[in-house]
């Protein structure tokens, strides 16, 4: 079957799996926050059930929800979005959905970076949509630049800002002609910004800034720390506006109603900036640390994974991840996850777990391996 | 856009909009239960929260919510279940993505009967799949039989038993001669059993006890009572359950966290008795009511709809939930947003509110028509 035949698995799943065998495995394969969501959060959501919220929504999302939305990207980007281009839906997996079926039809052609986060192409292969990988390396931060993408003939482009696994994100200047290049080119830009607020030393823009037409991807998983809560957002330009809800009436009706109510408080920025704190250092212990026992190309500007050169280990990072395991008890993730470009040579770290957790495996690490 | 230029909208949306300007609407529109769920369901969703539950779970779901899944299989229609063969699904509407994705390639045909509802259709269009309408009325009591079947060549078959918005429910013999039909002809089964649970006076049977090979799709917004929960669950055969989970790790991750420890609760017998016949009293009120103002041609065995005929009053169904709800403020759904299948001719009328709003409901149409 054409559809699914190039579906890849999470080869880490195979990592959690024997990792769950063990009861002191130190966790750097988790792509999800171990920190709970603002305590506003948690009460909004035990209101929304105390008030038996339980029905439906409308299929965009609670109105209040999309303001609050509208009222960060003024707030944090200075970049003014009518509420009514904003959808909820139920994590941004759903916004997936919505952006590939509504820019790309059957056959057309989508850009990814190799390495990028995996499900990216198999939405597309779902979708009958052909996905182009484009290599990118410490070359050019690991960004898609201009002069990389003037080599594709591509229909739409998927960035990712910051990236997973490599944790670069794409600068002002790089992000401005990456927008204004799609945008001269009839180019289709989606911009995944999940792992925004996860920026540690720099500023990251949203796409939107430099490009009106883009779709924005947003949700609660990462920053926000509600990745079981199943909720995120599109930002869609005027001309999709209709073709976006009509299609998410019909794909998913309304994202989880407890979880909207929940998200609505999820806007508590003095909490935030503990979750950016307690990430940062995370970041900065591991990266400082890791870059001792591995080659690390690129400091990692945001998200919260580091992205591993082992090749002075081995040049098979399935088989190295799965010796670490059982060599001591550490889960790493394999590069191969995440493409096919010198990803052999690659493990990400995920720095999700607390200092603790982290030095214990650094330590680990060290004595098997230094 | 080919994949999206066929897409159709709820047209009952813009009754939906026109019916909030008034205070005094008689929704006979509303397509979920205005019953609570079960109040051990909503304990459990209250102690999820309390523990903290916020992490994504593994991506088939929590065990011990398909082992309930299955205990309920065993138990209403003694049908033993593999636990491993359910997947947890962000409502049903998951469980479409990836039972059209899994079964059907791009340009494959499925088959809906028509009048029918609309969403699988359009799941359809934008998976590139080609749906084939099997025009359905009051001879075969608005099922697709054996008989009509052999006039299509169609690679799945995708039925919806009891239906939406007819109200039929196929009886067994002839969901038995249709299941055997499919699996000597190689079509592959779908079947939609949202609204068993909601079944009055008859018994309803799955596809899983004449078909090993059908995909089941069930879920909790209707007979449970939890719509904006988003969860429902699929049921698959052996040899896809790996490319069910791939496909379902990279399209959704898993189901809302908190939604799952709620169903939990959900197979509350007792209050799913008190649940069943509280619909069943509406029915029985509704339709007796109804048939003195239009033509039913069927008795509703299942589910919270009735098809009302209203060629003696109009033969454009949009223009005549309109003028009801302009002279009368009652809400009601045009039938074509179910289909071209002499839907202009027909209303749908759903039974989610209590008997007293159905009264005066009934009281307007009566004053206006009869």
């Amino acid at each position: 079957m054409k559809r699914l035949k190039n579906l890849t698995p999470f080869i880490v799943m195979d990592i959690v799996k024997e990792a769950s065998k063990f009861n002191d495995t130190i966790h750097f394969e988790i792509g999800q926050p171990d920190i709970s969501p603002s305590p506003k959060v948690i009460e909004a959501a035990q209101t929304a059930i105390k008030n038996k919220n339980f029905s439906y929504t409308q299929t965009e999302g609670l109105e209040i929800l999309r303001e609050k939305i509208a009222l960060h990207y003024k707030k944090v980007y200075d970049v003014k979005i009518n509420p009514e281009n904003i959808l909820i839906t139920p994590g941004t997996s759903g916004a997936f959905l919505l952006a590939y079926s509504l820019l790309l039809d059957i056959n057309e052609r989508i850009g990814f970076a190799d390495p990028g986060y995996p499900s990216y192409k198999n939405f597309a292969y779902m979708l009958g949509i052909e996905p182009v990988f484009i290599n990118v390396d410490k070359d050019s931060n690991y960004c898609i630049t201009k002069d990389i993408l003037k080599k594709y003939k591509i229909d739409a482009l998927q960035i990712s800002n910051p990236s997973n696994p490599t944790g670069n994100i794409y600068e002002d200047n790089s992000l401005k002609d990456l927008c204004r290049y799609c945008e001269l080119n009839g180019i289709n830009l989606i911009s995944d910004e999940l792992y925004h607020g996860l920026v540690y030393d720099k500023n990251v823009q949203t796409a939107l800034k430099y490009n009106k037409n883009a779709i924005i991807i947003n949700g609660f998983s990462k920053y926000f720390c509600m990745p079981g809560f199943r909720i995120g957002w599109i930002i869609v330009p005027d001309n999709l506006k209709r073709k976006a809800v009509m299609l998410a009436q019909n794909i998913f009706i309304s994202a989880p109603t407890i979880s909207q109510y929940a998200a609505v408080e999820a806007f508590d920025y003095e909490y935030l900036k503990f979750v950016n704190e307690t990430f940062k250092k995370r970041r900065d212990f591991l990266y400082n640390e890791l870059k001792n026992i591995f080659t690390i190309n690129k400091f990692p500007d945001g998200a919260f994974y580091i992205w591993a050169d082992i090749s002075k280990y081995s040049n098979n990072s399935f088989e190295f991840s799965k010796f670490l395991l059982e060599k001591i008890h550490v889960a790493v993730t394999p590069g191969t996850d995440f493409g096919k470009n010198e990803t052999k040579k690659y493990i990400r770290f995920s720095y999700t777990r607390d200092l603790k957790h982290l030095e214990e495996g650094v330590k680990r690490l060290t004595s098997l391996l230094c």
